[in-house]
């Protein structure tokens, strides 16, 4: 076989490139993929997929409204159809981190889709007269409106397979709360002994606040429903016909099955980028609050004998290749490093969408990798804190009703019965001499030993409304 | 005149102290006011007021429950009317950067409270057996919920008036977008010559932008309306009388003329903080659109005469100490540069909120810090870009319009009536021949004159929908 | 009086403008200070003083060289030492967030040299023919290399106080150090009990993280101390006479009594601001030691009673004002939250120094906002953390000699002699029964009591090179 | 064939586990792999074959000093000298973001390298009796002390990757600054027309702030030269032997070529993280100036017709799948987005730093995989970047000049003959008409033709020294 049956010759403005015969992209891809070599990755599949989608719907806009011929645009479709099945995604070789706001990918898109409709034509990849990447498959469309997008719609998809792990969490917690709802220990604020509290009033506490965060990205989740497409290449809709204008989004919820608007003003829709900062704060946020929570039960899990020991967290590993029995938080200690990892996501985000100029922020590749990290990291950290921490915790029962028993925080109690400073003498000398609070108060006749134990009712002292005066009002 | 006349002396658990005798706060105000010199500077009076509005609720509240005798409440009330209306501010004397979860300025705003009532109750300062600062002042409260909730009361005085700024921003913008929307100018991608575009839209594009910051703060002050009060030391509401429970938020709402709601889990908005960072998050997004407008400003003004020189902002002072004549887009770099720093103080919060543990947060002081410079150094930004730049920009319609003309980028319009290819041919030729792209077509008889002008026609390239192919359907 | 008697005129290229007749500062003082309302606060006094340090060598210089009538060099070298003994500072009304590249600043500092020089002889203020504060007071410089130098002079001392700081703390460690020295406690990983160490390891441990802090700072001094003085407006010395240019630098390296050199390349030192945020990495480095041994000492001090209670921080003010006798870490907080926002500030730093533009970086006000902040409240932190914490915190011995022989992980001292394996058994055993690690060696007759009290001695476990097989070589 | 045969058993302390009878990992790999799905990569091959040098040293330095029988440690030396060449990296199976502080690496690294051992022996995979993962594979060491080394000896390759590259950036830009020493064009500050400076002089800027970046980079790796190795668990080196810890850091050094220092005290070196960020630092640094350079290059390359169009960067690739003939400035665009990449990592490594928490940090992974990343990703970044864009950039002589003769920033340098109000008078005029500073100079009769020419020659403007008054001492 000979050279010219391996290769094929394409053209482009910076002039003439030999591509292996039998690869789906073409001369475009060829350069761009050449020019960013950064990750040695590809673009997420989700995105891959979205612009897939976005081709499709703009093929049967275009032949909706005459601007396609039917048979381009039906084999245009078939070939998106291939990709968003799986298919071809090793033709997308342009890496994720790319100059050029995405023009590489989407020109990327635009050869693999015409050289498999070629194909599906009964013609010759690389012969772009019957299908062309620029007139045919990028009809009515520019990179800045088409790329944008997808990473919106892959955004999308991904924070709702988010939050159906964060609903599986809220649920472990919420359930971990009802089994630990009687288990009484000592609270605690800046590390020090305060007032007793209930570890299940502690674990629905650690289940609102993913609910809030629920919220949350729901909320965000409707700043990438809107998207440009139609805008073309400023905003202003050059080259997109006025009916493919009207009709490019419904066909385009159509065919993603996802809810989709078109922005009320395409050229700010095209420059600005803020959406993608929200969304990511959102992320951030829930971030905050899984790490807090993770360094709360690494830190309730603490001993086994030398530590706080008040939970414990089921063993998923060897914890030491050096001391034996050692088990250690290794869930948690993993989704702290992927909260870590979301707030550095944060700010770059924040960064790139920052720095867009005038008619376009050509920063959307950094934008999408950090995304896509941060709600697909985030996405798997939740789902193994949850299946392989949170359901398996136990509560050390006796340990903590011990501690409670044994504190001086209890003091707090008694406050609005004897006054904050005799309160604060009586605390001060338990810990000077050892003494247990209620020996002292019994000592001293502050208290009868049977007003004292209503006050000091640890459940009671958890309750809210419940323990004050009304406590001694026989 | 002697000693013991000059001071008075008043101690706590850690022992006693001497104080200059005529001074509103004590002990623990002074103790923290040495244990802490990081700034220099006060707590910010926002946070003051708030407090004070909380102890005036509080006073009200556990008097209307019978906690607290009618003439102390009354005592108490009156002095933190007297702080509301600016007075008695220096005796705040802890630095807004403190250890110890605000409790120094908890105590600080209890003292100086119980001996300004005190007074008004005829006695000497520190006699605190007439008003107690923690048994009377502090009564049903824990500074683990006094402090957050006055933190959120200032932040949400700050929004709203970040918002009326905002509001202003976004009317000016509007109004140039609507002075400008017949100024061709040529649009960039990339910094590089794009398509035409109209200033109009432009502008229109970055009020837009300000239009949907300013929704993303109003649900961002929401965050800030869920109060803990009520909830104590932990949010177990120990302490807290059952109707006072039920009674503060509504009457702090009262006091404060603001609306507010408990935390449906007192315990999670005792401990959890993220409200705060997603807050942050929405002002930091804000920043971003406008430090990326600011940037446009500043690039679009560029010259005087080796710019693009296509808008003039107004001189607000000299640019340069050296350079006569120049002037600089000060405005907008002031803008950058609160930009900066609110990312910065986002940065902040995010750490700080990551950081507490278990029951509480303790490092809310830091959050405040930087979440009040953060909205108000934005409302102050804002307040100069608006008045000080954009009401008083003017735009150079000739020089825009030459640019136009003079473009290559406009060959954009030809492509769905001559292909991508022969477009890009005809682009290339004329940078490299310096010949008009007009000429070109013409030369080469592509097109006949009169539709070559119609399709460039650069108010209808402008114009969505209108530039497709129907342009030519005689 | 008549107006014209408290006024007084004065006039740029923005037009005429009436000050009152004795303020110092000038027309383009009272047009920036109009501009910029976003601290409400002044230009950090270090700052300033540097600013005077530089047009005294300045008019020192321009003296030297002949470019300056040499009773007029008096007059402002006479002004700048009245600024640097603290006065005048009043005058200097410019918000330290302003727009401009420090335009502001140099034209106040210009202003009111001029003004009281042109005082100190004999004339009225505002009479600029007698001193003009341009052609004067800022000959031969440009803000473009006043006002970079002036932040590094100030950001330089400010580092050299800081390290007298850090020097205090390490000291403080260290000798902690030596007192705790054969306190053993148990040493935990992952917040796992883990095996033996001695308290003294551990501040030891700190003393020399902070060590190497005080390296890396003095290093970043040195990136201080290179400036840009004789680059003018963009590094070429426009304006600048040869001969000023060759002593300018040494001439202020004279005045501020500092080492300086002038960078090699004018140009680059002109607009390329990374040495600030070679110094921002360095301060934050320190932060994260700081803040990590904080979260310890925050760590080992909890308790008093449901904690690990190893030390003992000495209570510099009451805890709570719900909680009687709590007393919290309120000086490791502090630090922690010094941290935070130190780290806050390297990010508004770092995006400052990004956003430079061609020949000059315009977001030096906010670097220098961030940086000082930065250094000044490390400086404060430390601080108050040598003195209100360090110094005095006692060890419990009785309790950390408990924990470790109470452990289980003093198992891993044996795992040499009996294998990985076996040794994890025997920790799981115990860990679930409940039985000494001890008892279960010698009732399963693995080893002698005497030689597993050898390898079991706590000393030797945490003596590099002592606890390996030798020990049993008798 | 059944499964007995395709199958074999291993158990740790969970329990029994059925592994593919082939593979080279064990049971805790598989556990960890299961545990930790995060990323669905791999750990970052430089760190794979630095924890095979250091398990290789180990094994040498425990053959010496009479701890491993000799041909258990030739074993495993064969079998990491496999690794190091590129082989069995398919065996490790652990996600990079990891929990456990990287027990689940090192545990996979004595998984592989023990059943890899005990087939070079002769023995079936799994047969732990003649070469254990625990015993033998990691004898003397802890995942506390193998796995900050091998962070940091990978930190460190890479490092002297990507200062190879910007070795040759920097050489880039200094030949072109040395080609466009002659380009005489305006100088441009806060975008705003200054005064004229040359196209070489800002290269040489550009290059000078590299050379400054190469040397923070050495200074940088420094701090990974320090090495814990025989640390063991906690720094205290229990169970490492006396020989042992004096000889495993030189062995390792010449097992890997590269020059390792112990660490001075274990115990710090074993919890403290701050070498990273001070690397991380340095590269974010270094980020900062080439995105700003970046920028710049963006901007001086704006046009073809409507921007700055001062140089030409080579036309890397198509620049739109719309508008033919654009090309876009795709090789900055994508060091722009690295540089926001890097501060983001550095963000990231910041926050694990800071979280370490007694005797270790246990956030490590996620600050490998940032470092890695931040330093690989600059290295291919700087690559594209001199190769694809600096080495081909071109000037625009003529249009570089025009400016320069057609702004009025030339004023400047009449300013020491004429005094700054008068020629800022000029400047102001010269704007508003249109009018030449030229002509307007010698219509008012300032300065004769020839004072003036001398003067505004734009090569002594742009030359230290030359510009000052001596230019008109006839």
């Amino acid at each position: 076989m000979t050279t010219t049956q391996q290769f094929r010759s394409e053209h482009d403005s910076i002039g003439e490139r030999s591509l292996p015969r039998d690869v789906y992209y073409g001369v475009q891809s060829l350069r761009a993929s050449e020019n960013f070599h950064i990750t040695g990755l590809t673009m997420h599949p989700e995105i891959i997929n979205s612009i897939a989608e976005i081709k499709k719907a703009a093929a049967i806009t275009n032949a909706e409204v005459g601007l396609l011929d039917k048979n381009v645009a039906d084999a245009i479709v078939k070939a998106c159809d291939e990709i968003t099945t799986g298919n071809l995604h090793d033709a997308f070789i342009v890496d994720p981190i790319q100059g050029g706001a995405g023009t590489s990918l989407n020109m990327n898109a635009n050869e693999v889709i015409a050289n498999r409709a070629i194909e599906l034509l009964g013609g010759e990849k690389g012969n772009y007269t019957l299908v062309n990447p620029n007139d045919h498959v990028n009809c009515g469309q520019s990179t800045n409106d088409v790329f944008p997008s997808a990473g919106k719609m892959a955004v999308l998809k991904l924070l709702i397979k988010a939050q159906i792990q964060l609903e599986r969490l809220h649920d472990a917690l919420t359930k971990k709360a009802e089994e630990f709802d009687d288990v009484i220990k000592m609270g605690r604020t800046q590390l020090q002994d305060a007032v007793p509290i209930r570890l299940g009033q502690e674990f629905k506490a650690y289940s609102e606040a993913i609910r809030r965060d629920i919220s949350r990205l729901e909320r965000a989740e409707d700043e990438m429903r809107c998207l440009n497409m139609g805008g073309t290449a400023v905003g202003t809709g050059i080259n997109a016909d006025k009916m493919y204008l009207e009709r490019i989004v419904p066909n385009l919820s159509m065919v993603s099955n996802l809810r989709f608007v078109q922005a009320f003003n395409l050229v700010d829709a095209t420059q600005n980028l803020d959406g993608f900062v929200a969304v990511s704060g959102a992320v951030k946020t829930c971030a905050v609050n899984l790490s807090k929570m993770c360094n709360d039960l690494r830190l309730l899990s603490s001993g086994p004998r030398c530590g706080l020991g008040e939970i414990n967290l089921p063993p998923r590993q060897n914890g030491s290749s050096i001391m034996p029995g050692k088990v250690n938080p290794v869930i948690p200690e993993v989704v702290n490093q992927v909260a870590f990892n979301i707030m550095g996501n944060d700010l770059t985000i924040t960064m790139a969408a920052e720095a867009g100029q005038l008619e376009l922020n050509a920063f959307e590749p950094i934008i999408f990798w950090n995304l896509t990290h941060a709600v697909e990291f985030l996405t798997y950290a939740v789902n193994t804190l949850t299946d392989n921490c949170i359901v398996d915790i136990t509560a050390n029962r006796e340990r903590c009703k011990s501690l409670v028993d044994n504190s001086v925080g209890i003091i707090t109690a008694l406050t609005p019965h004897i006054g904050y400073q005799p309160a604060a003498d009586i605390a001060k000398e338990a810990i000077k001499t050892g003494t247990s609070v209620r020996d002292l108060i019994v000592q001293k006749g502050i208290l009868s030993q049977d007003d004292m134990e209503k006050i000091l009712d640890a459940y009671s002292m958890t309750t809210p409304g419940i323990s004050a005066k009304e406590l001694l009002t026989h």
